[in-house]
């Protein structure tokens, strides 16, 4: 492009916005190739779509402060990107046309690497897979793990609060930040990248943009929490009746092993059984069939002992009728082949229809009551419902969806995806849970919030909101 | 009490206040009798004092609610209370004597226990002392561990996101919440108690009442996270020619014992030389002088091979002459013993004349800089300056004391104290640390908090404040 467009293609954009955006961010900054725009305006599991006037792609926190500038100037509504890989279609622009699309990918720079202080500070842009490797150069360890860490990006990950495996022992993403720098709706910059264990001096502005899904400003950079870095693992697989022995063999497991145990996954027989159907190179862990499975994965900085430790705990449960099975694994390829299966679980729901998805949170005590109580609703909506019950059991995150063949057609579909959702969320809601663990609120769960949220910390909410965005203009039609 | 008082004992307050808070919270609730008042009004340092109408003792959320719509409707400000352990002055009244105190010790249930779900639903006033007994009776752990755990209570603890010897490990008190429930200035009550490790579904409003000094609403009760019980501790003492070799050492530690590291306190001869003269029964742990000492501890829930490991680190750096000498407790009332020399300095410092304070977090990798810096300063502004240097080297926190000699004239004094403030504040913000890491800003920085934090951050806390609490009643004069 050598000279700015001077007709946006969306009537709804300011007149003179493309001009101002391309004055600020250059060539390289601009997207306006319809073909070239296609992949940001689209989420990553085809359900979303939208149109956007122009995607702009700053290089520094100063080229994202004078872009917000002039989209609060001009009121235009702003919806950030990070690598596009969300859950619950918050990156995506709506179907208006007035929406930019910030994408952060091209402030992709690690600032600072501090190995005695711990920490790291890179930029919003920078993929999670390359903030693993910069903590590894310096011999430290960035615990937040995705299956999406090849694409997507840390303010995507602060932006959502992302969770993923290593929570149990890690927290989520708000728990490995030090600080973050921030660009408001006006386009001013807030410097917060401080890289302290330590600070109290005001309002905890950090946790608030941390989890805020694009709606009170831009994270343009973060400091990072790293810490030691494990040299050994020690993986198993049990097979189990019910899943109160799970949740009993977890509280057995957090005495026994403390926090060298960093992985409690759970999953049902059905939900292995579809990943053996589905999923090509992957055998049964165990012999027979248990009703609920668990992988569970110790890590620790000393390698003498960890695999003596897991097979004692495990072996006392075993003996006390706890549980009905075990193999812990006596090499890397077995725990990569164990974990082959936990993950398989996505592509062969994939393969083997449609799936109702819910990412809830409970109480773990209160998981086993849930999923009878859950089950049976269901059941009887639904005489053979096919359920896929899988996830964190260690966070009390359960991935528990329905499956639908995949020749249900779609209008019933739609009727009994609202009906299940609402069935399974109200259960949930009940006993104190979240309707969203980790996936987030973005437009998937937006119509749903107010069904469960206290209306008084909605308007709280929406208070902090026109406090910090007063011109709406941070991804409207996302979360609020 | 029978009949409540007509006549308020301040002009300021308004007329019927006592009246209505009477028909609330009753006799036992209201304490009007000024030597009764006394021990609400002074902070236990003795440094601020403040005058109230009536001190408020609510027993239930309720009745806090009622407290709070009493005085959202009569403008009345509260000063909210909790075990009145602060550090700066955020809980004591102004000298108006318009500031309602509301005191929260008389909420002191412990409302849930889980042990599957590893938490603990306790009320605002609950001691923290009391927590970690309700944790060890179902074989947990909550490891906020502060001087005051026998008087200090729940609420101040979150309201002021407490620190203490274990953040190295365990993080601040921020970090072991889960869920909050609050009454907000016009008397609603949010319900935030959420027991779960992962919730998506919004702003964390919990974040924001944690740490805000009581300036946005009243916490009245929490879930806190229990952790696995450490069942073995090894403790050592380290002498060091240097700061650079603690904080080389920290490092080696922490990749070496991984997350058993849970503290890694450091003092300077100085202060430990202080603790010697005046504190009884205590006795140097090594033999020689040594310009830095450290004491570290390792917990972990397994207790075979703990001391080795810390032996085994701790050798290679002696070897490695990194450190001069090292002392491995091979007891625990060695480990008490040395535990009362960290503990001792306070006390100390007392006996040894005033101190001017400083409660200040820096980059750990910038600390020996720092010190250096510091050191020269004040040596420069006062050639026989004495400089009481300890603190919580693993979390970047030091309390860098400037000692006084006890017949220093009172006047002099003050105007010193201005002086060194600001030397040791200035330089603490070149270098990017915080001028208050863990005793909060209260009434002690407010003055000079505006000088150091941006002021768009400032802004941003001012614009929160508005929102959560427009009429201004919620702790005036501390913080903000």
């Amino acid at each position: 492009m050598t000279t700015p467009p001077t007709t946006p293609p969306a009537a709804a954009a300011h007149p003179d916005l493309l001009q101002r955006l391309h004055a600020t961010v250059g060539d390289a900054g601009l997207v306006l190739d319809a073909e070239a725009q296609a992949p940001y305006l689209q989420d990553w599991l085809g359900k979303w779509h939208g149109r956007t006037p122009v995607v702009v792609r700053p290089s520094s926190t100063e080229q994202t402060a004078a872009v917000m500038a002039i989209c609060h100037e001009t009121h235009t509504p702003v919806v950030t990107q990070g690598g596009n890989t969300g859950m619950s279609g918050g990156a995506t622009p709506d179907g208006s046309g007035a929406q930019v699309v910030l994408s952060m990918v091209r402030m992709n720079a690690i600032r600072h690497v501090d190995p005695m202080n711990n920490s790291l500070t890179v930029e919003a842009g920078v993929l999670l897979a390359n903030v693993h490797a910069a903590a590894a150069e310096i011999d430290r360890f960035f615990p937040l793990s995705l299956g999406s860490e090849g694409s997507c990006t840390v303010g995507g990950n602060l932006a959502t609060n992302a969770g993923g495996i290593a929570v149990l022992r890690y927290g989520n993403t708000r728990d490995l930040v030090l600080g973050i720098e921030a660009v408001l709706p006006d386009g001013r910059i807030w410097n917060g990248l401080r890289a302290l264990r330590k600070d109290n001096t005001g309002y905890d502005l950090r946790h608030l943009f941390i989890g805020s899904e694009g709606t009170l400003g831009v994270i343009t950079a973060a400091v990072l929490k790293l810490y030691p870095r494990p040299v050994a693992r020690a993986t198993a697989w049990i097979g189990a009746a019910s899943l109160e022995a799970l949740v009993a063999l977890l509280a057995r497991l957090r005495s026994h092993c403390g926090e060298r145990l960093v992985a409690f996954e759970m999953m049902s027989q059905a939900s292995l059984d579809l990943v053996l159907a589905h999923v090509t190179a992957t055998r049964a862990p165990l012999a027979g069939q248990h009703a609920f499975h668990a992988l569970v994965e110790l890590a620790d900085t000393r390698a003498d002992g960890l695999a003596e430790l897991l097979e004692e705990g495990l072996g006392a449960a075993l003996e006390d009728g706890l549980v009905q099975d075990v193999a812990v694994c006596t090499n890397a390829s077995q725990a990569t082949a164990f974990w082959k299966l936990r993950e398989g679980i996505s592509q062969a729901q994939v393969r083997a229809g449609k799936a109702i998805k819910h990412d809830i949170a409970l109480p773990i005590s209160a998981i086993a009551g849930f999923v009878a109580q859950a089950d049976a609703a269901l059941q009887a909506l639904q005489p053979d419902v096919r359920i896929v019950n899988f996830g964190h059991l260690g966070d009390g995150n359960l991935h528990y969806n329905v499956l639908q063949p995949a020749d249900t057609p779609y209008a019933e579909m739609t009727e009994k995806t609202a009906l299940l959702n609402r069935t399974v969320h109200d259960l949930v809601h009940a006993i104190g849970g979240s309707i969203s663990a980790e996936h987030g609120i973005g437009q998937l769960r937006r119509d749903e919030l107010p069904l469960y949220k206290p209306a008084l910390e909605f308007e709280l909410m929406m208070r902090i909101k026109q406090a910090l965005d007063p011109n709406q203009i941070m991804n409207p039609g996302k979360l609020l």
